[in-house]
């Protein structure tokens, strides 16, 4: 019997851009770690966001479950469908519009669809800057990004996702579009339902469309490889940075010998900066004047409190050391497996974290192997864990691993997602660790929104 | 009879803390413009945040209704309760405890009844700077600041009051005490519960702490009032100052002639800074070495994009150029009643705001005065109107003018209450502004968390 809501779905973006054959629906059954499989009824790809609302109005009135799916780059699980194979997978990617930039105002309007990598080019055209980056950021969409809150290397400077949008359009889960397209930096009229969806993970309507802030180009930028002994004189020395440049420090990451010696080994063409040391920062200098930097570096120097630091003198040699940093996902990859966390904590809990994970770690596991990096500007660490002898049986303790993380973020008043969201991955953990209170309060919203939970069905609640 | 529960809230709070003879109710039953006069059952003053958690759970328990109320300083009416003398006043000044400073993670939590000047003066004793400033922040108290979403000038670099908030505590309802008192500049772990509350005017819940963002102080800070010919000169003179000076632009008012000349006729001491001219710019500087702004200044009267400028050499001449702006609405005050508007439109649009603005009410109200000035960085302009000749025939007229000022800032994608809320004052308003789809949602949400409609009643909704 021909399926009818294929048939509805056809008429309403046309027969090729709705996909029904097994086969051919793959891609967007998997997560790209792999580690997510699941069915649907098909995948319809709208190319306008009246057709979205069609789309989503035409599964409502069959009580179809649907999963928005952007550039599928998540890393918990976020959009891709259960095994059930009743969910439509809404594919925006064709609502790659860029539809105003406004230099003058300083926002930009975009569809759904468009990669983050798109948003920046078109910024960068009008000589503005949209500061949101990340590893993915070729292939997955703003749409995915703001209902991920995505965070990045410069949220020390300018917020995470939700910081940079101004206005949202969204299709409601019984088909509703809601304009809220408003580029307004005050805006006290009620509600701001924005703040809802970002964040949401598609569980209570699909962002469509946004107006996004864009910033002035920095005129310099001015990275540094920095030498410290501890966590904690990495905290340190961000006071410093921050009481000294203020806004113009624009990232602080952190990077343990670990993450660089793996970086090192697998990476071709990597080098190491200067001399090694347990721990690193990587420090980055927007708007002010390269010889300020060299200045108050000296003087930390002179304090010891690095013990060492390479300036980049040159754009290439900036994009070397940025390299060092962003190939450790990579570096890991080729090492083999390993078991993930994306903690944060408050920046003053970073070296107690710290010392408190290692040691538990060690101690229950003895051989455990810890790359620890992150965006400590943030107070977001990526924890890493493998075993040096047998990693096999170590990564089948994965839930367990889990636990003793998180507990620790948890007991320093952390969380156990800063950046990467809940999906499908964290959905179960973190009944352990919000309160009653807080979850009655999440499930009355999804009620209020998509109480026949329709809308990406399984993921965060 | 006795009201039992006024005895039930007595034993709550002690009975010294609850206020019901009609006269003592007196100071919480007005609004200060004087505005909105209201009646209650009584008046009560919790001391502690489970004695609001006790207080809330006791009228909901009766469905009595709950109006709280900070420093009492809305200008929309908002937390005044109606005249039918049903609902109980939460006063909310005695939870004034600064609860951690926390200067590594940038961080101060503080009770929702301290005043901002509390929460400033905290910060800076701890050499960090919460910069949410405003004019009534002597009496404004921190939780009705983040209640309305407050702005102030210094949100060009540092955001409203929610995008200084990190974690809030909010007495829901039904008297269940949410703590989501996160000092975390990452966490995406569901719904950002958090904003629904930000901006609500206590309508969803009793925020009760919250904990804030500190920034550096600024080592240095550089105050100048340059003349402009134009609102579109100021636009682009904004757009150059954020090109190159990015956050260390802190601050950007505009001034009209007419609003300084009211200031100078009324504010005994304040003098004219230098030339006239139709329009004034003050802009703030932080950060940025005074020699920086001073080689910006004189390339932008070299290029003729401003005709004259004064930089403030001292810190008591900062203070005057400021007390030119913050002492508008007192002069104003002095000269008579207004016809005040808080609009906010795309920063591109506050030249057509301005010129629209001005030809239709000097074709409908001939001999209308204007009195425009605001924070333009933010795209809000204060545009407040009286009349040269019967001013008082022109004030009874007042629901006509906001008609026609309100329809001009919105057909410009703009706003009609940019940072004071709607309270009573706009709650009819916004009903022509609004979409059906965006009251529908905010009944929605309205519904969830409030289904008997018994937090802070008749305002916003």
């Amino acid at each position: 019997m021909p399926d009818r809501l294929i048939g509805q779905l056809a008429a309403i973006v046309g027969a090729d851009q709705v996909i029904a054959e097994p086969a051919a629906m793959q891609p967007w059954l998997t997560d790209w770690r792999g580690r997510y499989r699941g069915a649907a009824r098909c995948v319809v790809r709208p190319g306008t966001r009246a057709e979205v609302a069609a789309v989503v109005a035409a599964c409502a009135a069959v009580c179809a479950p649907l999963v928005p799916q952007g550039g599928n780059t998540s890393l918990c699980g976020a959009a891709t469908p259960d095994a059930s194979g009743s969910a439509v997978v809404l594919a925006l990617g064709r609502l790659n519009r860029i539809l105003a930039v406004d230099p003058v105002n300083d926002t930009i309007t975009v569809e759904a669809g468009c990669t983050l990598a798109a948003v920046q080019e078109a910024a960068r055209a009008a000589g503005r800057l949209f500061p949101l980056a990340l590893a993915a950021e070729g292939s997955c969409q703003i749409g995915g990004n703001l209902s991920t809150n995505a965070g990045g290397v410069q949220v020390l400077r300018y917020g995470n996702a939700r910081e940079l949008t101004l206005g949202l359009e969204v299709v409601l889960a019984d088909g509703t579009l809601w304009n809220g397209l408003r580029g307004l930096r005050k805006d006290n009229t009620g509600y701001d339902l924005k703040q809802l969806f970002i964040g949401a993970e598609g569980t209570l309507g699909v962002i469509t469309a946004a107006v996004l802030k864009l910033f002035a180009l920095p005129p310099t930028q001015t990275a540094c490889w920095l030498n410290v002994a501890t966590p904690a004189v990495a905290v340190d020395l961000l006071r410093r940075a921050k009481e000294h440049f203020d806004a113009q420090l624009t990232a602080f990451e952190l990077i343990s010998e670990t993450a660089l010696a793996l970086v090192l080994q697998h990476i071709p063409g990597s080098r190491r900066p200067g001399a090694a040391s347990p721990w690193y920062v990587l420090a980055e200098f927007s708007g002010a004047a390269p010889v300020a930097v060299e200045a108050w570096l000296a003087a930390c120097l002179g304090a010891g409190i690095i013990a060492d630091g390479v300036l980049a003198r040159s754009e290439s040699q900036a994009r070397q050391l940025w390299a060092l940093r962003e190939n450790i996902s990579e570096a890991q990859k080729i090492e083999g497996l390993s078991i993930k966390h994306d903690i944060a904590v408050p920046l003053s809990a970073i070296p107690d974290f710290l010392t408190q994970a290692d040691a538990a770690l060690t101690a229950a596991f003895p051989g455990v192997r810890i790359v620890a990096f992150g965006h400590v500007g943030d107070g977001n660490l990526h924890y890493n864990l493998s075993h040096s002898a047998d990693n096999a049986a170590f990564i089948a303790r994965q839930p367990e691993v889990h636990r003793r993380v998180h507990d620790i973020a948890h007991a320093l008043a952390g969380t156990i997602s800063a950046e990467h969201g809940l999906g499908q991955l964290k959905r179960e953990e973190i009944l352990r660790y919000k309160s009653a209170e807080e979850m009655a309060l999440m499930r009355a919203i999804k009620q209020a929104l998509d109480p026949r939970g329709l809308m990406n069905p399984g993921k965060l609640l």
